[in-house]
């Protein structure tokens, strides 16, 4: 046997599975896109607040809110002194868990708006990591409407002033006690139910996991396939059953098809307008016929879903927010099982092209509602609260397919080093260029290829190389190239003559760098 | 015995030990130091990376670098797949893995500037925290001095950009080689070590570890005790040992008088300007006398590291960054252990007063050095790099001890609720103060209380209340409240005659709303 060198142990050069790395210019436009929503949110009196990575276990407790993500865990593990430490999966629990610990010393009610990377242990896939950022804003011990509609209005103020323009994007809210309204309906048309107590209804409000008779969370879970398998199927599905596209056949929640028809009608109530879609949920609900809504078994928390929903509306017509900026929508889901009052969703509605090339939406870029019992763990006390959450990675994607995203190269001038003994004179001109307020750096390689500095200085997108030879300096001159203007005539440009015509490198006064510098970078932008 | 109520387990409402959160204008003073630290940064040609929190234990290794910290430990845990992972300890361990990982696409050198958290598994106490920031510069790539001139002058740049004026801090440069020259010049003085070969001293520069005869780093950490115990002091301890004020007996490192009185005349060599400073060391190092250079045995690295400190100092001279700047100081010898040659540190040199009222200088806020070997892990290839640090909390808390932070309030003007019904017109007045770039919000708490709405806006550090009951409204005006005026008349005003007379409350036309609460936000600007 031929002998082997022993195998020297590397660490691999990666990050560990479903991490990420972000990059120059693409970091860049993430922190003006957030400066952007943030702006927003500070003026509508929201402060920062920035809260530890790391919590507890028992104060992040296990809420996982976002339905996008079922599966997702969280990361967690063993402090010294051997107590359950890990790492943020929202920004929501971390702000109960403040709110909670300073709830003496903060405003009442309290305002905040949150950035910062969450982390979820979930199997990661194509575009789903496992730390994605998030911008968050809640108002904390307002159980005014007034909080959720100004939630709205200002989740579509963000969204324009980050570039999105009007049209291209719809904010729909939702109620999640009018569902439980419905719900609660057909309860009592269930034979198994017709017994439970009114007084349940109280406890379906906040704590639907206690429910035992319909799991109000198979509903929701099935409703969530509306635009997935339409009303047909989550007809079925609500019912007996259905066979799916590979012939498997998927049990049906068991309702009857009376109860089934009406959480169905309950999705595609919205009508032309909201005034239209209110008159249908109250109609489901029973409308003002008292009798009906006896026979139906409604319960109050339906009636008081909708007039939530009523008052939002009215507030924001009030304030101009139109049908083409925020509309009342039944069908939105998302989140149902997590809030207990309003919810909203920001829809991007411009159309692109997916993987396959196949036109599509662009869909939900942020969401958000009402949930009123994080504190409470903590204190036992009921703590109001109402946020949004807008999910930065989805909309810098989105930015980017509208081609909103700034496209100006703002790569440094590059200063060539022709004489490796003059770097302090190289030095002296980025200084000066960096002091006249243009980025600027000296090539810190080996300069003895020059052909490599030029191909740097094009790896930068550097829009000008500066350049001064020992001839150069002894006569104070300095060579300065566009490198913009020579990409362009590099296109367009076949004979060696008009190579030596081109206007993209010029000899100037070494006092007039900073100028005619400048002169060409405005001409590129 | 008395029924007792059962107990319902609440998770207590804490961050885990050792981590804290941070609120409203601190965040915000901390964000806006941030842009300027790399607004400098970027104008230097320094491009944004942002690496995932979590790496793998492999990728990361364990070259805690921050001698500050010395028992710091990594947050690590299991991943699904049993794979180590773990909390980043710094910035320039996942720097060094993103470089092998890209380096066929990065740009050569690559100059990356960093911002963000980091995190260390060790025993919190006052002041020190398990998650703090960090702000690195970093270029890799390049083993030109000019690329360390270049730290140390856009180090010196960063500081005067965010607030501390010329003189009141001083960037100070030290090699680490130049040690290495004067250890190895006393290795041989040693009877044990006058045999080795001298193929040695290239193991020496990079791998110190191997090196068996007197332990270096025994020598680092006894003169990283030169501010504590004085030259004296470490004469002791670099030879025979010490009783420290406990009375107890601090073993020697063993050196003889002669190689310890070295040492110390290292640490002690800095002169009256860089000129002196670089005389004294290469004259400790044997100076030009070849013969004598012989004799003490001194082998080329130190006076490699003398060279390239000489090439440093020359270049900051050409670009004018003179000792009240930037000064060559032996003295330094933060993060010796970790660098492979310059190493810098930024001092801040004014007076403050410590938790116990005694003057003290501010000291450290930032350090850095040239470290060749990181990348070499991953790659086998030796990759020459070199960066700074800056103390994102330390820094913070310079300037608050200069008084430099910004003081002017930020609070958003609060429309008052006087009427619950016509939350529509106070949100309209807040929609048109944000719409005039003045930060505004309707009172969204329980209007019940007039009182409590004041104490709110106070609590917000409000400017302005604006007040609109039901015959307000019926005329045409609003009461506007300059509640910073308030403020101040109520520190003065004494009876009731004086309170209805003073003007901090105005009656105005709703018309002129914006103009009238411009005025007055402008006044007490």
């Amino acid at each position: 046997m031929a002998k082997r060198k022993p195998k020297v142990m590397r660490p691999k050069a990666l990050p560990p599975r479903g991490f990420r790395d972000y990059f120059g210019e693409d970091l860049r436009e993430r922190a003006a896109m957030l400066d952007k929503i943030t702006g927003v949110y500070h003026a509508y009196g929201f402060d920062p607040l920035e809260t530890s990575a790391v919590e507890t276990v028992e104060a992040l407790g296990s809420h996982l809110p976002d339905v996008d993500r079922p599966n997702a865990g969280v990361f967690a593990w063993r402090d010294d002194d051997d107590s359950g430490i890990a790492l943020r999966y929202d920004l929501t629990a971390p702000l109960a868990r403040v709110y909670a610990q300073f709830r003496n010393d903060l405003p009442s009610p309290y305002r905040r708006y949150a950035v910062g990377p969450v982390w979820r242990n979930e199997k990661p896939g194509p575009g789903r990591f496992r730390q994605f950022y998030q911008c968050d804003a809640d108002t904390v011990g307002s159980a005014s409407m007034a909080a959720d509609a100004e939630m709205c209005a200002m989740l579509a103020d963000v969204l324009e002033n980050v570039g999105i323009a009007r049209g291209d994007y719809i904010v729909r809210v939702n109620n999640r006690k009018v569902l439980n309204g419905i719900l609660a309906g057909l309860m009592v048309d269930n034979e198994k139910t017709r017994s439970l107590p009114r007084e349940f209804a109280k406890a379906l409000e906040t704590k639907v996991s206690d429910w035992e008779f319909v799991d109000p969370e198979a509903v929701l879970r099935t409703i969530d396939k509306f635009d997935k398998v339409g009303a047909a199927g989550v007809l079925e599905l609500l019912t007996t059953g259905r066979k799916d596209q590979s012939g498997a056949f998927i049990e049906g929640v068991g309702l009857s098809k009376k109860d089934a028809s009406r959480v169905v009608r309950f999705m595609e109530s919205k009508g032309r307008d909201n005034v239209e879609t209110l008159a249908n949920l109250r109609e489901l609900l029973g409308g003002s016929d008292a009798e009906l809504r006896e026979s139906q078994g409604v319960w109050e928390v339906g009636l008081e879903g909708l007039r939530e929903l009523e008052e939002i509306a009215d507030l924001l017509a009030a304030q101009g927010y139109g049908a083409d900026r925020i509309v009342i929508d039944p069908s939105v889901v998302r989140g149902l099982g997590y809030y207990t009052g309003p919810i909203y969703e920001a829809e991007l509605t411009f159309e692109i092209l997916d993987e396959k090339g196949r036109k599509r939406q662009f869909g939900s870029v942020a969401g958000g509602g009402r949930y009123d019992d994080l504190v409470k763990r903590f204190t036992s006390q009921a703590v109001p609260a109402t946020g949004i959450s807008i999910g930065v990675d989805r909309l810098r994607a989105a930015l980017e397919a509208k081609g909103n995203a700034a496209a100006t190269p703002n790569g440094p001038v590059i200063v060539t080093v022709m004489d490796r003994d003059r770097m302090a004179d190289y030095q002296k001109m980025v200084a000066e260029l960096r002091n006249a307020g243009i980025r600027a750096e000296v090539y810190l390689g080996n300069p003895k290829n020059f052909g490599n500095q030029l191909k740097y200085a094009d790896a930068r997108n550097a829009p000008v190389a500066v350049i001064e030879g020992g001839d150069e300096h002894a006569n104070g001159v300095v060579q300065v190239k566009d490198l913009a203007l020579g990409k362009a005539l590099a296109a367009n440009i076949t004979t060696n003559e008009e190579w030596k015509s081109q206007p993209a490198q010029v000899e100037i006064s070494r006092n007039d760098l900073v100028a005619e510098v400048r002169k060409m970078i405005d001409r590129a932008g």
